[in-house]
């Protein structure tokens, strides 16, 4: 494979992949209103690093990209089902996302809850998309079953509901590393693992890719925090310091600034490290870890 | 296969599927008061009804039906997780279900729209634990995109948003069959097909019990409005009258009484003609139809 830099291997899937979500939403034969509002949450401008961490695993294996793109369409929407709903009133209560309206402030609660159902219920006849050729109906099977253990009550979900309980009290390292490992690192690993499974990875490979994702998540999350405190309100599309206003804890504060950030380099560290034993082709996984290190919004 | 009655098996399968229902989810590792959350709500004192119609399938093939424990289960489940977001306050805003307060009124808002996707997801997984030595992983996999299918916005949510929809506004015959297919038919008819399709049915068997499930839902929901205008408020478990109140068009409110009843009967006939096109075994699933019919709550 030629080396390529990740900006333009980005930029090419993100295209090929905001294509296929339309279509896939497009093709329902439902009510409109609920397929507007499914694409309005789907569009409305995400970093799309899951699936980007999914191609660039698959090209760690010499397998052309293109294979995955019902793949991180499945992931994309159970991401995006999970911002919906954590938005409602009900949950965070947040207007804004990306410096756009929530979906429930343009739909209404009802239609946002309905959308986010849809959505994460569409992940799974998704995943089923991927042509047999590529891979077996056992290997899907598979890939479906860890989609719903990362997004579930003992995945993302879980997550979410000791994010909520959380709320306003100081919590351990170990409690706020249960969150984020959860409610965002679970589905990040399985964006990875999903990329791995469907290439045929062994076991040896399998458990250097959920390391490497299981400690990048995490320094996703610190970064998050550390820029929620120091970064640029217009970059972020929220305003800085929310976490602090909403009550939750953050890295920045239970470790100091100093200490969040010693504990990134650790995270990027371990993550590296993990890769390195896989035997791959990792130039771009190891791009995209820079960049989560580095990244400003 | 021995005669039995329809109350001996479904006090039997209803037993089994209870205990399932609740080990599946003490078995998660996740926050207590999540699984709280999903338990409360699986043994609210639901009919069964799905579960029992995916059990009368597979006698009907002469095929044990504890062989269909886990696909009960995640049909369960997934009915369960529809009527928690159903009641939430942006949606029905019912405090009441089977006569006890409705998850949300327990355990607030959030909890139980996050109880509602956990059980969805956790329906996709459920589904996979059916022994290998009863469903391949392909047939594992057939299901399991039936199931989204039913249950996603070309199903059920796709009925919730045009029961919602049509609120405030008196439909035509033809819309209100639309949102009864979709809202309650699409996951009845998928219990029969998940049985079926179990037990290695033929395409012209698969045909016909599509065709029975159809219109055996399309009678559950006439019985339902009907029951709603005359049946007794303890039996059922919420206010008589209560459709009426929440400006939702009715079977008889566009029919009359009279006229609903008759298309009640219609609808019976209908199953139990394409039940006989199958060839199977179907006394049980001819004593759910008549019970269907008859029931007074």
């Amino acid at each position: 494979m030629e080396s390529q830099s990740v900006d333009v291997f980005a930029q090419k899937y993100k295209q090929l992949l905001d294509e296929k979500l339309r279509q896939l939403v497009e093709e329902l034969n439902a009510p409109t209103i609920i397929k507007e509002s499914m694409i309005y949450s789907l569009e409305a401008g995400g970093k799309r690093i899951r699936p980007l961490l999914l191609f660039a695993t698959l090209e760690a294996f010499g397998i052309d990209a293109k294979n995955g793109l019902y793949a991180a369409a499945a992931i994309e929407m159970i991401h995006t089902y999970s911002l919906i709903h954590d938005d409602l009133p009900s949950m965070d209560n947040d207007d804004l996302r990306r410096g756009k309206p929530t979906n429930h402030k343009i739909f209404g609660d009802a239609i946002a809850t309905l959308a986010g159902d849809a959505l994460l219920t569409y992940s799974f006849e998704v995943m089923n998309k991927i042509p047999d050729d590529f891979a077996s109906p056992a290997t899907k099977l598979n890939v479906i079953v860890e989609m719903a253990k990362a997004a579930g009550a003992e995945g993302m979900v879980g997550g979410q509901v000791a994010d909520m309980e959380g709320e306003g009290k100081i919590l351990t390292l170990e409690e706020l590393d249960y969150i984020h490992i959860h409610k965002t690192g679970k589905l990040l690993r399985f964006s990875v693992l999903a990329g791995a499974m469907l290439a045929g990875a062994s076991e040896s490979q399998l458990t250097g890719l959920s390391g490497f994702a299981h400690h990048l998540g995490l320094a996703f999350q610190i970064q998050d925090d550390i820029l929620d405190l120091v970064g640029n309100q217009q970059l972020m599309g929220k305003p800085v310091g929310s976490d602090t206003s909403n009550h939750k804890s953050t890295y920045p504060q239970l470790l100091s600034l100093k200490g969040a950030q010693a504990a990134l380099r650790k995270q990027i560290d371990l993550a590296k490290a993990n890769l390195a034993k896989t035997g791959l082709e990792t130039n771009l996984l190891l791009e995209i870890t820079d960049l989560v290190a580095s990244r400003n919004h």
